[in-house]
C-alpha cells in the first residue's frame, strides 16, 4: 500500500528541492504537522500560533500570510481528492543560502506535503504500549517549546521504540524528569487531576496540549496543570494517556511491565476533540 | 562576485533534491567540510574516520566506500577546473523516508558541495575579533562530538556574531564552561601550555583539533590537553586561538575588551600545515 501524497515549494506543486537549502545544511527552520479532516484544515490557528513563535525565535521574516495561503491551496487540492483524513506538513525553511552557519538575507522557503491517511481520526486508538527511550532530551531553553526542524534525538528515540516494538516511547530530560513521548506530549492522571510535564528547557508544546491545557480539560471541570513529574509518578498515576496532532488523545496501556485498563478521562477528553471537529 | 560551484547526489551532477528528504525533514544525517588545494583533498583520512563515527552514532549503513568514490568525483571536477582552493561539503542523509520519525530501511543519500574559495589557504588568517555568544550549546553526549545536521544553536550564535560584527563567537555550555568558537574548536596558551575545551557533552571534534592535539603540538614539542575551562581561563590566556578545516588554525586579537597581539604558538601550528600540505 503506497501512501498518496503531493507536494508544493511556495504553492507550486514540485517533487524537488533545489539545492543549497538551509533546511537540509542545518535543519534551519520550523515545521507543523496538521490534521486536515475532508479538506478542512483542524485547528490550523493553534498550528500557526506556534509557527509564529518559531519564527520569532530564530529570527526568520514574518511569512504567515504565504503560509495560509499554501495551507488553503493543498486544501484545496484533499477536497478535489476526496481524502477522508490527510497529514498536512508545512514547513518554513530560512531559504537557500550559500556556504556557512551565517544566515544572509534570504527569502523563506514554504513547503507544504500532503499524504493521506488510511486510519479513521474520528475513532481512538487502541491503547498504546510504550517503551522508555535511552535518549535523554537535551536542555535548550531558547529552543524549547518550538517545533524545530532538529529532530536527531526523536529519530533516535523512534528507533528505539520500533526496533523494541512499541508503539511510542517515553523521554527524559538530562536530570531524569519527565520530557513528553517521541512524537507527542505525555499526560497522567492522579487523584483525578490531570498532569502534563513542564517544557521550559525542551520538547515541542503540542497544539493538543494547549487544547488540553487551556479548553478541553477546564470544559471537562478537570482540574489539570504542568508539574516536574518523574517515572515514580507515571507509576502512581490511574491512567496515561498522550497527544499529538493525528492522533488527539491516546491512551497507554502498558509502559515495562506496569499496566492500565481504563481511559476514561482520554475517552472524556476525546469526546471534546469529536464535538469540536463536528 | 558569485560563488562557483557544483553538486553531485550519489555521484551525479544535480541542481536539486528530491523530496521528502530525512535531511530537510529532521536534520537526520552527518556532514564534513574538507579543505581541497588544487584538487587535492587536505586530510581526508580524519575526515572520513569522524564521518564513520557519525554513521555508527546515527546506526546509519556504512557508506563509506561511497564517499570516498563521490569525494574523488568532485576532486576530478576540480583539477579539470583548476581551481586553486575548494570547499567540499559532503553531506550523508538517511533517505528520502515517509512521513514521520521512525527510520524505515533506507538507502542513505550522498551529497557533495564544491565551492570555489577566493581566500589564499595557504596564508594564515589575520588575527580575529570574538564576539560571546548568548546562546549555549545543549548538552547532549550521545550526539557530542559527531558532525550531525542538527545546528540551529550554531546558526543562531552566527548571527549574533555577524550582527556584533565580530568574525568569530566563544560559545559556552550551559553551565558556562567553555567550548568551541560557533564554526570551529577553540585553544588558548596559558604557561606554555596549549589547553581545550573537554567535549564530552556537546561540540564538534574537529578534524584541526585532533592534528593539533596529537601530531602538530607534539611535533613542535608543546604540553597540549583537554580540560575544563572558563572565561576567567580566557583572560589568563597569553595567547588565544581557534581551529577549523578551512582556515586550520586563526589567531584571535580580541574578545570585548582583552586584547591579544603576539600570536606564536598559532603561527608554529600553521607551520605545521604548511609542512604537511607541501
Amino acid at each position: 500500500m503506497t501512501a498518496q501524497s503531493a507536494t508544493w515549494l511556495d504553492g507550486n506543486s514540485t517533487a524537488v528541492l533545489p539545492i543549497p537549502d538551509r533546511g537540509l545544511d542545518f535543519g534551519d527552520g520550523v515545521f507543523e504537522t496538521l490534521l486536515v479532516k475532508q479538506g478542512k484544515l483542524l485547528f490550523s490557528e493553534l498550528h500557526l500560533e506556534r509557527l509564529e513563535r518559531g519564527l520569532q525565535v530564530l529570527v526568520l521574516p514574518d511569512c504567515l500570510d504565504a503560509a495560509r495561503q499554501h495551507l488553503e491551496t493543498a486544501a484545496s487540492f484533499i477536497r478535489k481528492q476526496a481524502w477522508s483524513w490527510t497529514a498536512l506538513r508545512l514547513t518554513v525553511i530560512r531559504g537557500a543560502g550559500q556556504r556557512g552557519y551565517t544566515p544572509s538575507d534570504l527569502s523563506p522557503r514554504i513547503l507544504v506535503v500532503a499524504t493521506r491517511l488510511d486510519r479513521d481520526c474520528g475513532k481512538m486508538s487502541a491503547a498504546a504500549t510504550l517503551s522508555l527511550a535511552d535518549i535523554r532530551l537535551s536542555a535548550q531553553p531558547v529552543l524549547a517549546g518550538i517545533k524545530h526542524l532538529n529532530r536527531l534525538e526523536q529519530v533516535l528515540a523512534a528507533a528505539q521504540t520500533q526496533k523494541e516494538g512499541a508503539d511510542e516511547g517515553v523521554v527524559l530530560d538530562q536530570s531524569g524528569f519527565l520530557t513528553s513521548v517521541v512524537a507527542g506530549n505525555l499526560f497522567l492522571v492522579r487523584q483525578g487531576d490531570v498532569l502534563t510535564p513542564e517544557l521550559n528547557d525542551c520538547g515541542v508544546i503540542g497544539t493538543r496540549r494547549r487544547l488540553i491545557l487551556e479548553k478541553w480539560c477546564p470544559a471537562l471541570g478537570l482540574k489539570v496543570r504542568e508539574a516536574k513529574l518523574t517515572l515514580g509518578d507515571l507509576s502512581d498515576s490511574e491512567e496515561v494517556f498522550y497527544s499529538n496532532s493525528l492522533q488527539t488523545v491516546r491512551p497507554v496501556a502498558r509502559i515495562g511491565n506496569q499496566a492500565w485498563g481504563s481511559f476514561p478521562v482520554c475517552q472524556a477528553l476525546f469526546g471534546q476533540y469529536l464535538e469540536e471537529i463536528m
